[in-house]
């Protein structure tokens, strides 16, 4: 092979992180042999404790540069080293094609436990956030513009929620690499030695066998829903990211990330820059690109094993790589973020209180769609008086609507407002509570 | 407002299509609002039979052009035509932010079942396909060469297993769809009167209450999950028309398409086009732009309800009306599929068999990499001598190989070849009928 | 053809907008085979008026819903309606695949002057709004911190840069669109009857003849380039829109959007919520879909004319009619659009001035790295103080530096600040004001 | 700053590359710095000097590893170890933002010689592909289907043109980049010191300075204009992949790709697998995602510099990198691909001359519809006759159409009908002679 070839074909220092998969594979392969009586027992035993061997030796590091085209052969090579002509009965009945995707699916139910981990890290840094915000009240948005008054508990949690979505996504993206075991399916067409397959599913832990052999060697929607799981993770944390560059800008003043997740500026000494949520909200592009990258991969391939599939390992390893990248300083950022408002919103705008002031005339009695009427009527005059709506005179009130009595003024409590929100789900202290102690429970299993 | 933001405003031509699910939701509201005491009895009955009434209206269509901004201000202002002043009680604690998040999930909900139809019945029709061509040999691929002989059903049923799996995914995002019922929630901060959200989530088929009201206004996960489940689908039938245009090619001549389903050529009249395996094709473009889109409109926005999350519908509405678009024209295209080779692959390249030959010296005890290089070396001789493989002599063979003996011409059978894979997910009859029981029934569910 | 493949194969409901270009190409081609000697110059010259009579009644409309195909066969049958059997002499030497590739990129030559137009028009809304924003000193961010002070104007400006690059890059796609003319190129491999392609090219307005049949039927590179044109766009309105979401926000307070182009919320009346920012960043979600759609649509066909590219059109018109939907509300909103600041931004925080305190210190002659970490340790000593930067005493200056003088309180001045910016591209008001100049230049051409 | 902070925060894994580009632009700006009075003569060369030193040790590589943040703070670490205290003045009125923009886009403007020079030389390997099958006649078709003759001269040269327009995007990619300088462009509001921004602009080679300094720190439509030329780039590679993967099939045989290009199968050992064609066709996925990745990174940022930016760079580096991969073992496949087949077609189907038949009659004055439907009865006449198109007797032709005459015979010649297609563009001799010598002149420059 031409040099130039050699570069573009070698695939050995993206896939040498399988080496444990292959050896796993490998030797479930070897034993399974034996029990079909295709090698003896002695030689099955003698392959398995050879490839022993060789996982001690790779497991020293430092053959990322063997001059192997890729973890298969490095691996067959050094079993020769160990085992001698032996080494060329382990691929008797496999193809490379069933024993890469066999590989790729392991290391796939293998990977989400420490993305699972640090998602989880994620959300206790939120509760734990939450919990410091639970006294707060800040303005909650819509628009970006101030609609209603919020717990700050709320505002954190409600990135919770998602992130425990993302959990289980990733989990059933791992679950469904365990479907189908692809080891028997040979090149394309089966295995021609009466393999135990079922065998080889359960000691390789996977939940089925796969149906088919001709699907199987180039069924990767496994990886495909890893790769969106890891997609919409990453839309999720851009949103995180942008809320949190927003709340620690001058203007928002809310919240203050810890210095260690900060950077000064070269220019302007005064600056304290929010780099980590704008760093994790960066990588969000190559979260979507790997998704859109394996998506355009793999169209219009014609069935059975195609060469293009080398490339989807690169872009699903850079989606978990990226993932174990930004997650533990975000969650480190969260962990030691301070509100930097204080008490119960008594600095904010009463027109957080509109909406309070309508299910008020509610109460009264007043359709609603009429009270959303006559409180825009309050905003307009308040405004043309220079008034807060909150010291607006009762007389101007009453000029709009009877309805308005002198308790009216009870609705000017921020307070009052988060509380009146008690519905599951709501702000109310109690509904906030209860999200907690769910999350809690949540974040332990 | 100005004539030229009204129609960037205006979502009516996109979201009338949820005007049963805006009726549904709005009973339930109302039914809600009595129960909660904010409504009399009475009202919450005259409003539901107001919105039947509304609903019965909107069935006999013609509303597409009316003149109202959204689906959700032409039901609130038919109601009023029908019940006057009562209408405007409907939306008391109710936010458009809940409403249409509900609205749209409960569209979500439903348009699974019409897909998942679609999907049973293109399985159907690749099963009937398998069944036509269990008794057929073809060669089948790998790298598009040729590779080893397959049943031309086992080839079928590589196409339907990734569609039974598409059927879990759209079946996975409906009930993610149901997860989380967003109404109650209010415009972020949850609803301020004792309304029973999980009255209401029994009443509209949900599986749960969203936990956290910010949360719940702004996620669109399930809707994710949906295109993703409709882009991974598209690579499916990307792959599906990909293998129709090939193996109708004159080159292939493995399979004839119905005319039906073809086209001839405007300039060249003897032309037979496998159009409908192009179109099916080309669709999956917007499949995965449909989610490319999805994913870049939610990249970045702060949490809240943010207006451009009005864009969401048209983009998913796309994704099904495709998908029942292609599908059944695709499934009638493969009804009438004809293989149009005969027999048992008598006319195909000896070398298909190669492999068997190594599994034959396998079984005189040959390690496979050696018997692998003596297989090659037979090859080699067969094509210097300008013979095919199956003619070559035995002395041939056996200088070469003494391994080799006369039983050596036995391995020179399509049949006997197809048939020694016989572990499951193999190509042999028994395993390929095992497969299709297992397809006809999974199909029936 | 069987109904539900008639709906897959029916383009008519798309293609018709290109009637006035089948019209053109097919008048050039009836020319320029009666020019071959093919026909006759009379019964050219029928044909060219025959296709006159269509296009009248084309003009009138209501042809969408017509029984034929696609708007080839549309303009077909109804020229036989014009001229009889004569019809059937037009598409001599002529296939499908070259009429409708020369109909898409006349389409592609004249879309863009219409965009151009709404961009010129946005870019003048930008230059107006500048020249209402030169006297008004605001807080410039990086990070979304507060860094430096910037003349409102400047801010404007940087919207409008990119802006000229997309008109330049729509002008490029254009160009691009009229290089090459497919027509003369047949099916696949070129027009057997002797046609003046040069006549063509010259009479259809494209600059260039393409040199290969094959290439030139799929070729759609323009297209690819006119929607990447439009993702680009799509980007920079997202971050127009994004600032413009954030200026009008009450935490920042530097914009208001004129009314007519926001909407008041359904639950709270108060608000004012910048509808026509967030839809426009929104849209960003369908462009940048429509390029992956078109990039994935056209990845892995083989060469030559594939019925996939019938997709092509659909999503190239939505990204033209998505920037004419898009485009005049933005430039509307901007046309009336007020800053809410006064003045030379008296009311901001002295920060904003600690690069300016560094270049004093380099001024005199402290080197700018230590310069830098001096004004750290100033501005720590002022929080610690409790005091703004400017209202320091001079004592305290000099503590942590000598170079410190009474000269350094004339740092404290926003004007001061923004007038040193000096050099092009800056923003002190020569600066502006020739940036204004060199922009009006460029928005008259 | 914290180790999982650190290794989130740290890019000089990814910019060390560009300290070339770094030592370039901060020679520049000490002698701009010099040339405005802000350092001495002497200084400025001081700095330069040193700069040059520092750039003899980097150029000695081992420096990925250092413990820098990024580029630009090892080259000031270092020139610290040159010049000493001296290196503080060279970041006076230079912010890391219009420092690493310019860097960014020095090397977009150098990268492109490498790419197009690559870009040459596949073309100048189809060049030569095709002047190999100038004489060999293949069949050509459409929708995958046989449609008519070509010369495989013709086809090789269909994949010529595709990437002349590539280099020509590429080009202008370059020539984007050095459009608008941004040194000199401080933070975000411009440089305080009188900087000749024009000598800068010539010193650097760039085509213009930026006109606005907010823009300028944040443009990176120069980049996303590569990305899309590499996305569109890798479309026509996996174009020319698919093909050459179709034509060297058993099927096709028409082509057969060198042995130093192809692998053997581990488990089949009569394989020839076209690796090379394979993996080039799988990198597109790559390229386009790393567009799709840019995208979704610039969508909604506000304006200014954000962090996030630091992202570009990693996408785009990976685009050019792979371009450099995969083109030299495309062209040196291509470089000695051999067609396999020969002669002027004799054995190819008689089909392919439908299209010359029905021409043959509109010669004799037959309308073109209606020979095209004449030629259908004639081509289903021989199917039904169990006969070639070229053997149907003559009578079987005049009972369909009278025009048929003796001469018809003379249509079932292969030359023939290439030769007829002597329009420019097509597929006779001459006509691919003249395409041939265009593009060798195009290559040449």
């Amino acid at each position: 092979m031409l040099p130039q070839m050699e570069s573009l074909n070698r695939s050995l220092g993206t896939d040498i992180r399988l080496w444990p998969q292959d050896i796993r594979g490998s030797q479930a392969w070897a034993s399974a042999l034996a029990g079909a009586g295709v090698l003896s027992q002695q030689e099955g035993e003698a392959l398995v404790e050879g490839l022993e061997a060789v996982a001690h030796r790779l497991s020293a590091g430092g053959f990322d540069d063997a001059p192997d085209e890729d973890v298969h052969t490095l691996v067959e090579r050094l079993l020769g080293e160990e085992v001698g002509e032996l080494a060329g009965k382990l691929h008797t009945g496999r193809s490379r094609n069933d024993q890469v995707a066999t590989d790729f699916r392991l290391w796939g139910m293998e990977v989400t436990s420490a993305i699972d981990e640090a998602l989880r890290e994620l959300g206790s840094a939120l509760v734990a956030l939450a919990e410091r915000g639970i006294d707060l009240i800040v303005p909650g948005h819509t628009h970006l513009q101030q609609a209603q008054p919020l717990r700050a508990a709320q505002w954190a949690l409600s990135h919770l929620w998602p992130i425990l979505r993302d959990r289980n996504r990733f989990q059933g993206a791992s679950e469904r690499a365990g479907e189908g075991l692809p080891l028997g399916s040979g090149a394309l067409a089966g295995c021609p030695f009466p393999i135990d397959r079922e065998w080889l599913r359960e000691t390789l832990g996977f939940r089925s066998v796969s149906e088919n052999s001709l699907d199987s060697v180039a069924d990767r929607d496994w990886a495909l829903e890893m790769a969106f799981a890891g997609a919409l993770l990453g839309i999720h944390l851009s949103r995180l990211g942008e809320d949190l560059v927003l709340l620690s800008s001058q203007e928002f003043g809310v919240l203050r990330l810890p210095e260690g997740f900060c950077t000064g500026s070269s220019l302007m000494p005064q600056k304290r820059n929010p780099d980590v949520a704008e760093l994790v909200r960066g990588k969000t592009g190559r979260l979507v690109g790997n998704l859109t990258g394996l998506l355009t991969l793999l169209k219009g391939l014609p069935s059975g094993y195609n060469r293009d599939l080398q490339e989807d390992k690169e872009l699903l390893f850079d989606t978990a790589d990226t993932l174990k990248l930004v997650l533990p300083p975000l969650t480190g950022a969260l962990a030691d973020a301070e509100f930097t408002l204080e008490g119960e919103g008594q600095d904010m705008d009463a027109g957080l209180l509109a909406t309070d002031l309508a299910d008020y005339l509610v109460r009264k009695g007043v359709p609603f769609r009429e009270s959303h009427g006559l409180v825009g009527r309050v905003v307009r005059r308040a405004e043309d008086l220079g008034l807060s709506l909150s010291s607006l005179p009762l007389d101007a009130f009453r000029e709009i609507h009877p309805s308005f009595e002198a308790d009216v003024k009870e609705v000017f409590s921020f307070e009052a407002s988060v509380e009146a929100r008690a519905a599951p789900g709501g702000t109310a202290r109690g509904a906030v509570e209860a999200q907690l102690a769910s999350a809690r429970e949540l974040l332990t299993s």
